[in-house]
């Protein structure tokens, strides 16, 4: 059960001008449902993506990597669900650039132009002929309206589909920023891959898109975990169709940029909170922010040792306001010359701990009463500097031992 | 319920000559179980020892740190469970003190000769008074036969004491190494801690017998992992009486050096895979081995990303080979320049992953029959140099979820 997440409603995405999506069922995934997903982008849209450091990067990884170097233009992504293509040698890499061929067929453009994804089991080969049969079905539902199914398409074990809108103005323009994402672990049950596809009509020049691109991933994807283990085929997209009439933005500096980029965020942040929400086995949803540390990246290092540590994740689900573990995953952190007397820390509106102890006021009762609802914040003031960073993640349950234990026995 | 680990039997454990060993209750712990640890040492008994990496030290950390640092020789240590004295401030560090005190007096050293140890619940003021009342009974009961009962008055959670002896000849002279330990996670249910002591009646100079705890504690205690979260009081403390008549090793070139840190990498290995067999919840002890890294340290981190994986835990829990979530775990070492069509995994004695991919003869029965038992082993051939590590965990079931998010509740 995903913690305050329902599908998105339909009527609330946003079609992008430039963007046509399709979708098929393949037979790849054990149940019957959409497991195929085209889209199609208009000539012209720029495309930048950053993908998994796994070194085990999955075969779809790979070739998308190439394609992004070797082409000035993508006309086209085609997404399985069900199996991951990964660990697959040789073969994989053959079987992701047939499914390109086979899309490059369909639709009329160069193999180098298409970049493929794959999520599903591990280890397992690609039945590429099942995609290609799929195609035709995928061609003929493209359509810009079809955000929904897309979305559902992507799908493994999440619960609910993933998606959402936001447009704003550049330059007197209308300009629609529309994406959707799956995943529920980092890795599932043998399932593995967060996958995003974020799309606007704005215009931007691709080094600029690809800047972009890594700054969001920083502040939305890079900021959510699970259980802290990392796909081997992690990818976020991010396209520009240039479909609306605003001003290209072409440089970090333009007044677009800043604009575009909050948008962009908007929906990556929501889509990135949606796969903590429905994370395996998840009852709460925690945000964990760190304020005061000497950099950015040091508050990220404290949040993500509070947000991996078990025994932080097991007493979140047991609403327990237990103070010694959060201190412990605090101290855990390697952050060097960390002084714990400068250290206070924020249990939704009640402080908890005062410059490294116990605050004075604390009563156990009012801990407790801020651990129980689904949703709990958590700050901490490390003292120290003014970086600060937000982090997000859910709790450990006996769900998740359950989902991860059982999925294959 | 630990696995394959019972108490030690009694008539195994050797008196260390120069050390004696005094228990009590003083009611600390919630339990009526003895709950303080007297060590008396012999005058001229060096002492060295490793401690947290915690920024969040507990207060007796501080006043190891600070005796070891002030003091030439160390004549007693004292250890109480059922609470840590952590995130107690300038509190904590006053009642550490004051229980040293209270050991000079009873043993009429000076304070700075006494090293104290706590473990148990953390941001509790420790009640020095009841470790004050608790010390005749530690010291009328001082007998260098009393390693069993020491080590049963350290456990918090544990569910059974840890505790072995061997013994060795030095320049013609027998020796004897004795050890105990506590720590059934790297941080208890709100108890914390892992604490091992190591005496032997060798004679080792000071600082030759703090390179040896660092060496040993590298290739023991710094190679379990529960949890993958470390403690604000672990300690490793390494005792050398020099009571038996042993020419003193002064240097790591001498003779003796070698073979004495054979005896006590052996006790401290043993320790150490205790912890992991008693881990929280555990019904599964694994080893993972990793070979043919660039170096010993790569090794560690690669046997550390698979120990540290929720997911790979939780398929050891299933008895479920799970080769994508073992690839993923390699895959996310973070070893720059991996290439992973040189890895292979044998899981027990079958080859399951051959240069990256699935092994050409390798059955999913094979894979289930190694899984089964409540040993696990696990070797990967990283193919790129000559350094190798050996790392032991347990597996994560629902009783762990059980044993921490119930604790409180």
């Amino acid at each position: 059960m995903a913690v305050n997440l329902a599908a998105p409603d339909r009527m609330s995405l946003l079609p992008v001008a430039g963007v046509d999506l399709g979708f098929a069922y393949a037979g790849i995934r054990k149940f019957k449902r959409n497991d195929v997903m085209l889209m199609r982008l208009a000539p012209g849209a720029r495309v930048a993506g950053v993908f998994t450091q796994n070194a085990f990067a999955a075969a779809p990884v790979q070739v998308c990597r190439q394609h992004l170097a070797e082409s000035e233009w993508i006309r086209a992504l085609v997404v399985n669900a069900g199996n991951a293509n990964c660990g697959t040698g040789e073969a994989g890499l053959f079987a992701a650039r047939r499914t390109c061929e086979a899309v490059a067929r369909g639709l009329g453009c160069q193999v180098a132009e298409v970049l493929p994804f794959s999520t599903g089991v591990i280890l397992e080969d690609l039945p590429v002929e099942r995609i290609e049969a799929a195609l035709p079905d995928c061609i003929s539902t493209l359509a810009p309206a079809h955000w929904a199914e897309a979305a559902e398409a992507i799908m493994t074990t999440d619960t609910v589909s993933k998606a959402i809108s936001c447009s704003l103005e550049l330059g007197g323009v209308s300009v629609t920023v529309t994406g959707m994402a799956k995943g529920v672990g980092m890795l599932q049950p043998n399932m593995a891959t967060m996958l995003a596809f974020i799309c606007t009509d704005a215009g931007v020049s691709r080094p600029i898109l690809q800047r972009m691109v890594r700054e969001v991933a920083d502040e939305s994807f890079n900021r959510v975990t699970v259980d802290g283990d990392t796909s081997t085929n992690d990818s976020f997209v991010l396209i520009a169709t240039g479909a609306a009439a605003a001003p290209e933005i072409v440089a970090a500096t333009d007044v677009g940029y800043a604009a575009l980029k909050r948008a962009v965020s908007h929906v990556a942040i929501a889509l990135a909170q949606s796969i903590a929400r429905d994370g395996e086995g998840a009852t709460k949803f925690i945000t964990i922010k760190v304020e005061s540390a000497t950099s950015a990246e040091e508050a990220v290092r404290v949040a993500k040792s509070i947000a991996h540590s078990p025994l932080v994740k097991t007493a979140f689900f047991a609403s327990d306001p237990n103070l010694g573990r959060l201190i412990m995953a605090i101290g855990n952190a390697g952050v060097a010359g960390l002084d714990t007397s400068h250290v206070d820390l924020y249990l939704g509106d009640v402080k908890v701990i005062d410059r490294g102890g116990r605050a004075a006021g604390y009563r156990e009762e009012d801990g407790a009463r801020v651990m129980k609802p689904a949703e709990i914040g958590l700050r901490v003031d490390l003292g120290r500097g003014d970086g600060s960073a937000t982090v997000w993640t859910c709790d450990f349950s006996y769900d998740y031992v359950k989902i991860n234990a059982e999925y294959r026995t």
